[in-house]
């Protein structure tokens, strides 16, 4: 791989931004340092974005949202990088369709710099990688970054845990909370959109929206911010502006209260915690002589013919 | 501390037993081996109960079912264990009363054994304490062991983790349910039961019933079985027998399907993983060259001097 142009990537140069972030994404050693080290370059001209999640089910209309809020966000002057955490097609590198095929408009902008899903790393996982990019793109000069995700498994978590906001998309379907809640949704929201408030499904979404109010408002939230739950029509560009009008008193509100960049610390901090773990676990797994004992162990435990605490004990001596 | 009698424990001498749980839940490590040796010894001995969770928000009505449901046990010609997982109190040793108080007829029983909450300790916390007590109640004949936990933080995970049937008391009031889903608990549930279905509020615990039932629909669960919502009135002893009714169609249903050893062996697979993972922790903790370190690099990371990745490597590397 040839090296990057730092000084392009800064002035915001999408061929080498791009070239970056394929180092980023490597999985070969040499360029996983290398990616380290740009990075490190690169740490004092990030965080000065917004970062933004945005997650809900396959269905919901993510795709057209994004489009309908990237070109929103483009007219009034930003420039906007699109994002994907997406740990159920690591092979597909995103989407079924492809990104940008999926939001076609928003990828002809030159305003614009979409990026699908990585396909799945060593350490940290997809989650890392995006990170990384979001990093990347923060120093290449873009405003916004959204993070884009489908409701699955962790990804979710993972995606509350590296944006400023995170925005759940519904459908104007009442009887679709239950889902939502169960897997922990409401907890990590700070806004909620219902989608498709158009037509025939305008006095639902309207009902729906009505419902998630009530449930909001029983789940405890931070001093500065109390999640609001809006309605929009992304194939109809209704209710667009709304969204960002509310992340960006979200924003005032979060940095009044200091509570901004705190909670980046916040991730980072987290981060860094799980990393430690991450590569620890690494070692256990490329440790030859823990590989050959621990089946045997496992198999003590599971025989009651040892405690898992002596088994553990163990395996960590071996370290 | 005195060596404890191995067989009267295992002929179920509750002061041996008493003396060895003593012994667990001590901090010293010398005491630790002991008690890792005598949990070797009686392992083989251990399994045969059967093992249940018993959660629930304070007031509920916890305590007044556990008793209920314990003499009923006992009425059956059963022998029962009662331990405790609050990581609330750890200070107090249990709940706020003391458990004898608050199940006074079942602690007069010599077919009971309660023993409060224990003190949170080092590897593997209250949960570690608690699996190894319930081993040595097992060895010490114990046919039935009732985990009971108050809902907060973790401790519902931890105590589902380490119990082959877990149960969820609620209170007959419809607009709780959020509260509960909120925190997951519908998807540890194997059963809920609603207490306090008497007098006026029979009809509201009915209404809830219904209402749970309807929720409980929608949560994907195992083939061999679906989670049942019950009433109960523990004051009253009314639908106490039916519980247990319950548990045992669980039982067997799980051991027709050849998932109840299954998931004992899953249990502690996880479990040996978990203090895999503590016990490195333990390790980076009592390093004294990374501790030194550690806030150097953790200040880095947030003023953006490093990347997560980097401290994270530098951490490790030291180990």
């Amino acid at each position: 791989m040839s090296t990057i142009d730092l000084d392009k990537l800064l002035q915001g140069n999408r061929r080498a931004l791009a070239k970056a972030i394929t180092l980023v994404e490597s999985k070969l050693d040499q360029h996983r340092l290398q990616a380290q080290e740009i990075l490190e370059k690169v740490l004092p001209h990030s965080g000065k974005s917004i970062r933004i999640g945005i997650s809900g089910i396959p269905g919901v209309g993510k795709s057209t949202f994004i489009e309908a809020f990237g070109l929103e966000l483009i007219r009034q002057g930003m420039k906007v990088a699109v994002l994907a955490v997406d740990p159920s097609s690591p092979l597909r590198g995103g989407s079924i369709l492809g990104d940008k095929t999926r939001m076609e408009m928003l990828s002809r902008s030159d305003q614009a710099f979409i990026r699908p899903s990585p396909a799945d790393g060593a350490l940290g996982g997809v989650a890392q990688k995006t990170r990384e990019t979001l990093l990347l793109c923060e120093a290449s000069g873009y405003d916004v970054i959204l993070v884009e995700t489908v409701g699955v498994g962790q990804s979710e978590y993972e995606v509350a845990a590296m944006v400023d906001f995170f925005l759940v998309l519904m459908l104007p379907n009442a009887g679709d909370e239950l889902q939502g809640i169960k897997r922990g949704i409401m907890e990590l929201a700070d806004t909620l959109v219902i989608n498709k408030a158009d037509g025939e499904s305008l006095q639902l979404a309207q009902r729906s929206q009505q419902h998630y109010q009530n449930s909001m408002h029983l789940i405890k939230h931070s001093s500065y911010w109390s999640p609001e739950v809006l309605t929009c029509s992304a194939r109809q560009n209704e209710g667009i502006t709304e969204v960002w009008d509310t992340i960006k008193n979200y924003r005032d509100a979060s940095v009044s209260a200091q509570a901004f960049e705190q909670k980046r610390t916040q991730q980072n901090s987290e981060w860094l915690k799980k990393l430690i773990h991450e590569m620890l676990e690494l070692r256990l797994k490329q440790n030859p002589e823990i590989q050959s004992v621990m089946p045997n162990l496992q198999q003590d435990v599971i025989n009651n013919k040892t405690t898992p605490y002596k088994a553990a004990k163990h395996i960590v001596d071996l370290l």
